[in-house]
């Protein structure tokens, strides 16, 4: 019988809890897998007293980091405290000894993916993150592994929990934003300060981890264009399911002749496009690869056990390898494309604006649309207001966003609108 | 540099086709990925003369199964024939010679997979097989790699591509199967002989390799209970749709105390299960294991590009393994876990009877059901036939199957019922 690898955990909130409890449940499947028995030998804890509703025997506890980054029999280090700091150090120093290192840090993953992956590489170690973007999805291995005889056109991705659960509700209960939120904050999905998840940040972590892997190329998240969701109405939702179409907020990159766009705004997305079922706080991750055609991944985004499991998966990899010698099996980053300018994006559009209601409005707003090269596919125009502006929806042909904004810059300055509204990307045409 | 390794490619059919398309198409990065280069060395073909749209270079052609399987220069056999012979025993010759195997081959992987894993294992290489289950959709690499923090509780695919189009048309068009069936043959989407896809035998097959894994214990087609999709008809379309719910035929295995279910049948799905919004061709496995919670792999489950997408990355990651020297480094079947008798099997039944329009009827039928311990969640009696036999609908709770089949025995006898026009299962209920 092989001596236990001795893992290190840093972090025993949420997703470390998880990854004991399946430890614990599942203990026999998970050492048969591994091949190799291993045990959790230190936990790093920031209070040793808290209770945490899983047995956990107390000496494994430390609230010093250097009991696992400088103990040379622990092999492998858990990452699990989210945050920038000090995850980060703790994760380059367990590297830079030789340590193989598995984290569910995104935001960790995304700031400093590339240096880190470098440093694994240089260290003959592995640095692995399946539980980094959409829980308990498996979607970083099929990428580094499953689709290698692609090259990934696309990915679109549902990939956070909060902002799907809150257009659900919005959907379902013609609701305003504001409500949902509150309501999303009371039943616990939503945080108290919201911010990260509802404007975006949240996702555009996770797509900068998809897109450096899907594209093989460094990416930073100040380079993905981030647009929330607070400014989508009842009405918009309305006029969405009027054409035919979900709003949900989507992480989107896409490989494109000159470079790559990555980008994640609230989207109109076909009724017929399988990522409009996506619904409440699950996530799902779409792409297209030009050998493979449509994938799409499909479960919960988070969690303690998700996340757990995919932690899990992690392990049970460096195990394996470990057990053969075989570390840094893939290579994952070698090229350096450019991302597009957002710019430089050519996607569709819906616009609702107000408008006074008064003959040949129409015309001049569609001439207007029509100098910048904006071409209309549809267009609504609901009720007649006594004096009282109203609404006009359009949703355009594919167009460059750079003529979109000349086009909406002009259609503001028009006496006859009162505002524009909302605008709001449409993607997700199916081949 | 190091020396191209040698491929031998037995089969240039669809897939094999596929599977050269990818190379010469991706060539650069997939060399990359492998991290070694290689080189399709000879490839078995019936007929050397005949014209199959790709280049291929005429010298590596041969009709000689030995030029590749004798060959010591080949170090991985790629099995893209189908067919359960000669592709068992030209695999069978591989392994036991010491070349790793990649194979597409469904009937093979369900008949012989245990063996074929045992005799790979014994000599030290790998036997690779994710095209063999819903084409380019990854699901063996997640169920042998992503879930090992798992125990898997159920699995549920639309595993055949043909019978989905053939019920997502019906759906569409409220017609007929034998309607849609002869579309489905004009199209090509349906062989000449559809009685492997709708009959369920080809679901079999998949669901055979899926349960192996997700169980760990080798399973035989011949456990599978099996039903088609033939009786379905526009009828029982109608009233799944009353109800709320959707057709498909599902490929299912649950894990039970007393051991496995795997069957495949027509099945309503509720239209809030993810299943029911996978149209067409498509395919889509969804699993539900006890840490990762619900999972669903969509995707394209057949044709060249995605099933050599599979395919290639099946050679990938042996090329991987064989530069490390890291073979077999998954263990799988190690269990061995009865399959349940269909009769043991707990499923809720939608129930569609013909019964002569006259009072008391219904209270008849319902204590026959009632005698068995079969409880009636709702029930629907269309119209009203003056003389005609009229449609009775029911959909039970959960009940044993045997209890189910005692019920209808005794119903079948009532004077007042003129026949049971179908009987579906139905599944798919979210926690």
């Amino acid at each position: 019988m092989d001596k236990p690898v001795k893992l290190g955990l840093l972090g025993l909130g949420t997703v470390g809890a998880g990854v004991c409890r399946i430890l614990q449940q599942n203990r026999e499947v998970i050492y048969k897998r591994a091949g190799t028995p291993f045990e959790i030998a230190k936990i790093l804890v920031r209070d040793p007293e808290k209770q945490r509703g899983i047995e956990v025997d107390p000496r494994l506890l430390t609230t010093d980091a250097a009991d696992i980054l400088e103990d040379p029999e622990i092999a492998v280090v858990i990452e699990l405290m989210g945050g920038l700091e000090p995850a980060y150090q703790y994760i380059h120093t367990a590297l830079d000894k030789g340590k193989h290192v598995v984290t569910a840090n995104k935001a960790v993953i995304a700031s400093h993916g590339a240096r880190l992956i470098r440093l694994a590489a240089s260290r003959g170690v592995d640095l692995y993150y399946e539980g980094s973007v959409a829980g308990g999805i498996p979607i970083i291995k099929p990428l580094r592994e499953s689709l290698v005889g692609n090259r990934i056109e696309e990915i679109m991705g549902i990939v956070n929990g909060t902002t799907n659960y809150i257009l659900t509700r919005m959907t379902q209960e013609k609701a305003d934003f504001t409500d949902v939120l509150a309501e999303a904050q009371a039943l616990g999905y939503a945080e108290a300060d919201p911010a990260a998840d509802i404007e975006g940040h949240d996702a555009a972590h996770k797509l900068v981890i998809l897109a450096s892997l899907a594209f093989q190329t460094p990416i930073s998240t100040h380079e993905v264009y981030c647009e929330g969701i607070s400014k989508i109405t009842a009405e918009d939702i309305a006029f969405a399911e009027h054409f035919g179409y979900t709003i949900k907020l989507l992480a989107i990159a896409k490989r494109q002749p000159k470079g790559i766009e990555a980008r994640v705004h609230p989207t109109f997305v076909p009724n017929r496009h399988p990522l409009a079922a996506v619904h409440g706080v699950f996530n799902a991750i779409f792409l297209r690869g030009d050998a493979v055609g449509e994938l799409m991944f499909y479960g919960r985004g988070a969690g303690d056990l998700p996340t757990g499991s995919a932690v899990i998966a992690d392990i049970v990899d460096v195990l394996r390898n470990r057990k053969r010698g075989s570390h840094h099996r893939v290579e994952t980053l070698w090229q350096s494309i450019p991302v597009e300018a957002m710019e430089d994006v050519r996607t569709r559009y819906y616009i609702r604006l107000h408008a006074v209601d008064r003959p040949g409005v129409l015309a001049q707003v569609a001439a207007n649309f029509g100098a910048e090269g904006v071409s209309i596919e549809s267009m609504i125009q609901q009720g007649r207001g006594q004096d009282q502006p109203v609404p006009i929806v359009f949703i355009t042909h594919e167009v460059e966003e750079r003529q979109m904004r000349a086009s909406l810059a002009r259609i503001a300055t028009l006496p006859s609108i009162k505002d524009i509204a909302n605008v709001i990307r449409v993607e997700g045409g199916l081949r």
